[in-house]
């Protein structure tokens, strides 16, 4: 946890993640204006408001605000998933890999792995790996994905996969649960309305705070009955927060300034990605605002790389010892991209 | 959660609560104006600023910045009590009253109480209930008081016992808990100062949106090694928010401008308190901010009492049949006392 | 873990507990002889005809056999108390103290206690404790109690008392255990049919290695659909043992002569506390089995006590600092209560 | 949980699994003989006897005897990975299918997996998935394979596959675990020495109540200090019995009688697979003592194939739609294959 904050702020073009985008003056606006009371007692204007237009969206009876993502997700697994019962995703996905330990940990939740290629689903393969309820093995309740796929390089799983992916979920008469921390990506890279990905899960999960810019904030998605009870979990998991409302305030905001201009992030993603095309370094195609590196062939790994870069103010997240990660987001200009190409072209050709 | 927002503002006088507080103007200015960063990764300079504001208030070496005060105290438990250890506590306490289940259900903690006694605790009993490390039995690893506590009607455990509770500690070789959302009152009534609290525990939690009026935010303290472990804690309990400045600015204005003015909380309690004494129906006596009704000896039970008050503009909480809670704080002036002792009088009368 | 079997078999008198009892020769010749079958696939006959007979005994639909009484408990317990619901017991009671906090940190349930008082519970204690359903507080879902009480000296629970509480979880809508490895003293001591104990509780552990002399085995009684739950519980933690049989046939044959013979344990148990009695160290009447003593006036402390005792061939436990405990059973006779009280007596008056 | 029983005992060819086996008469005997003693209190001979002798065969420096496989495979993962830490195994493996969620609900382990290739493992893959400590990511603490594997068709992991994994591990810092339920199968099948088995790994379960023929037992290999922490796991998880040395009794017996007999289990196996080659069913090359079907192609699914075989007296295991098992042991005779050779013949060819 360097303080990336020691160096003049200006001078940075910080690219680790989408999460580090400080609120615009419009929202800081609607923040300090917002008419707020005491979510726990379901009493806060704003966090109600949110909570109602988000379930529209995605069109399901119910939504929940919660302090991040991660919680949202632990929270819709836990609805979808009782303890000593199973959960499939990929092997990468984050609620298996970033939050640290929470399913198991706190739900109980036991969880197999098919392998991550990329951000995309072989239905098949999942469907082979589902476990009827019975006496003998851990029955499986549920099969999660991420859209878009955080460590698959900003993937968008394509709207025929997921159809077949709920027609295994039907079959096998288990949840489909959508890590939607970026769903907003996906929406606006692939064409496809909010309400028609939400059709096709039992719950998702939202999040606000890293590609709409708002400070904090994510929702849990799903049937009224179900977010009945996701109050009691996020209680349980110390989510219960009252005046929200100045969070929700910014999250609304959020989504009623931000989603579209999410195409500019991701033609700043493809231009970085087409200048490091050449160095033969990209693990995957880049579709929305993740440029994923690998580093396996490049002369220097991903520490080196980012230290490198750093160094010339530019800052790049490291995922493993080969692996790297630049995401474009509200608070990256043009003048950034064209600095952080720069740079990182002299580091690459080295 | 009936919606007290459905009933003309202005018009009620809401002593359910201390958490039911909206931030001030000069609380609004100074989220509005917070200078922030991406508090996962540590950057958030509001955040880091009150974090070490509270850590050096207590006299420990840090603090780590949660969403609520339950979140607050599950990760101090977790730090304290690994899972199949014990903690000792009331049995009115917060945390294995309201926090619904979490330190057993994610922490793994079991726990076994000594009877609530309004708040106060008998040092020699909690020593005769610990259990040493063994083969044999679950080892306890913590005691945890409430200071002051919310089910024991706001009571202030004096200096002493406290005292007398860190000998037990230090003799069994345990971690001493302070759950101490609302410790701010017990220092404005016993003008203990917080150091000195601060040097009795090994862990605390205090809250920032209660008394002192913050729309959200608590901290666990305690030692470096340990806010370092609370840090990954969190993050599995879903409380690591981004841009969490907007919110850690709005409790460094409380910290700077609502500690003392608890004083008027306390008088108004006093107040309220004095008008009901006579129909014989205090718990306790009050010491700070909570006004406990014993409504065994009333002619109303508590649900009625709450629905004949909430008739008349007034909110009181209901704790259980026969006993009900007030709460006073700084959204409810003198002018809202004298209404809700009018009230309460006609009813209690009647 | 001191090997006792370093010392010379038949110098020793063995007080430690009623698990120490060796086999006899017409139970192993049971075990030796028995029908057995693969118990997981349900197919073991002396394992369901043990079931049978046990669940008849106490009046109930069904039984399960588990390797010990601490397994049985903590099926039991997850089967009336989902995780982050809360269990009440006493603050000595074997599910919160021996089974080292299986209940919370693998069925995450959360636990209250009431004061211990030698074995006796005040049902109006209870009943103010218990927590209804709702959104703020984690809700009561059982009351467990021991029948006899092993750390309350062998006390046995009045049946009036039983019914109150009976009456106390049906006004609650809670479950009613019964920790009952050691009912069959009381059943031996109060005359209560064991049906007539079983009548008023929903689920019961009874144990068949203790008093009653088998080598392994317990069983968890209760209603036919709970039994088929607890079976998947038991194999989630490796109790779903094969051809147990071998075990059910020594616990059909202990059911079968060692019953009521526990009367001469609680003649010899009630030798010794005659014994004692004029030391004024006996921390409770004796009621069965169990001679509990309170060293606090001695000369000695409990491990001091226990060493003395060793040293002239007579095992005592250590149950505190200052608490020690003499259990008699089957395997020692009255030649060993004369000798036991001999050392003891001049070690007392030493 | 047919009754099988139910038909004629002798007309019963029972393939279902190596678990069904009745104990020998000199497994009788050796049981009905046994020196026992209290084994909570580490005093039981047979037991102590046992313990040594198997982590002697292992060359490692302590054992614990548990009631099932399940618990030693449940006690191995809690001592080598704390809750909200991750496991790595294959996506068929034991400790993820049929122990019912208890790595996850029970020690809170998170857990990922790789695709499941008949039995046998490919390093490179999970040296790619292991996750080292940080603050991002659930970091990986433990591998674990299953020698032979149960649903990989009793497939033998070779020894250079098993020595690279121990490069892995030790490469990443992380534990390995060898789940060793029919180990004695590899050991015979392929030659490998235990003590060679035993080195390659951290941690060991071993049972003697499948392949062996002992009716309940299995244990825990690990060092002194591991098994120090098992003891208590063990208490647990319910799993302290008292006399168990009548168990162990009869695995010492297996132990010294039937290993080497197991390479006529694995001739029969040999045999089936031969006689059902031609219809182009087995799953996979038949190594030791399964022979597992793949009825992809077949006229007929698992359950018809099953209920079939069963109404001639041949009983086998259904594992799925269209997955079912044969295992041969002790209690099927030559004469018993000739049968079932000839039922499923028929069967298969109708």
């Amino acid at each position: 946890m360097a303080d990336a904050r020691s160096e003049p702020v200006g001078t940075i073009v910080d690219l680790r993640s989408d999460t580090v985008t400080r609120p615009t003056a419009g929202m800081r606006e609607a923040m300090a204006t917002a008419d707020v009371g005491d979510d726990v007692y379901g009493e806060d204007p704003a966090v109600n408001a949110l909570e109602a237009e988000v379930a529209a969206l995605f069109g399901h009876e119910a939504a929940l605000f919660a302090p991040t993502g991660s919680m949202a997700n632990q929270i819709a697994l836990q609805l979808v998933v009782p303890p000593a019962h199973e959960l499939l995703c990929d092997a990468d996905a984050h609620v298996v890999t970033y939050e640290i330990g929470a399913a198991a940990a706190y739900g109980g939740i036991s969880s197999r792995t098919w392998p991550a290629v990329g951000g995309d689903v072989d239905p098949d393969v999942v469907a082979a790996m589902v476990r009827p309820d019975g006496y003998w093995a851990v029955p499986t309740r549920a099969i999660a994905v991420e859209q878009t796929h955080n460590r698959g390089g900003g993937g968008v799983i394509p709207l025929d996969t997921l159809r077949a992916l709920r027609r295994v979920a039907d079959d096998a008469g288990v949840a489909l649960h959508c890590d939607g921390a970026r769903i907003w990506h996906a929406h606006v890279a692939d064409g496809v309305p909010l309400a028609e990905y939400g059709a096709l899960f039992d719950t998702l999960s939202v999040c606000l705070s890293k590609g709409l810019g708002a400070p904090v904030g994510s929702l849990v998605i799903g049937s009224a009955e179900q977010i009945e009870r996701a109050r009691f979990i996020r209680k349980r998991m110390g989510g219960g927060m009252r005046q929200a409302g100045v969070l929700a305030a910014a999250g609304r905001y959020a989504l009623a300034h931000h989603v579209p201009r999410l195409a500019e992030d991701h033609a700043k993603a493809a231009r970085l990605a087409e200048a490091i095309a050449p160095f033969g370094l990209l693990a995957t195609t880049v579709r929305t605002n993740i440029v994923p590196l690998d580093l396996t062939k490049a002369s220097l790994d991903a520490h080196a790389l980012a230290a490198a870069a750093r160094a010339e103010g530019v800052l790049v997240s490291v995922l493993g010892p080969r692996t790297a990660r630049l995401v474009t987001h509200m608070d990256v200009d043009d003048a950034g991209i064209d600095r952080a190409i720069a740079v990182l072209t002299r580091i690459l050709t080295g």
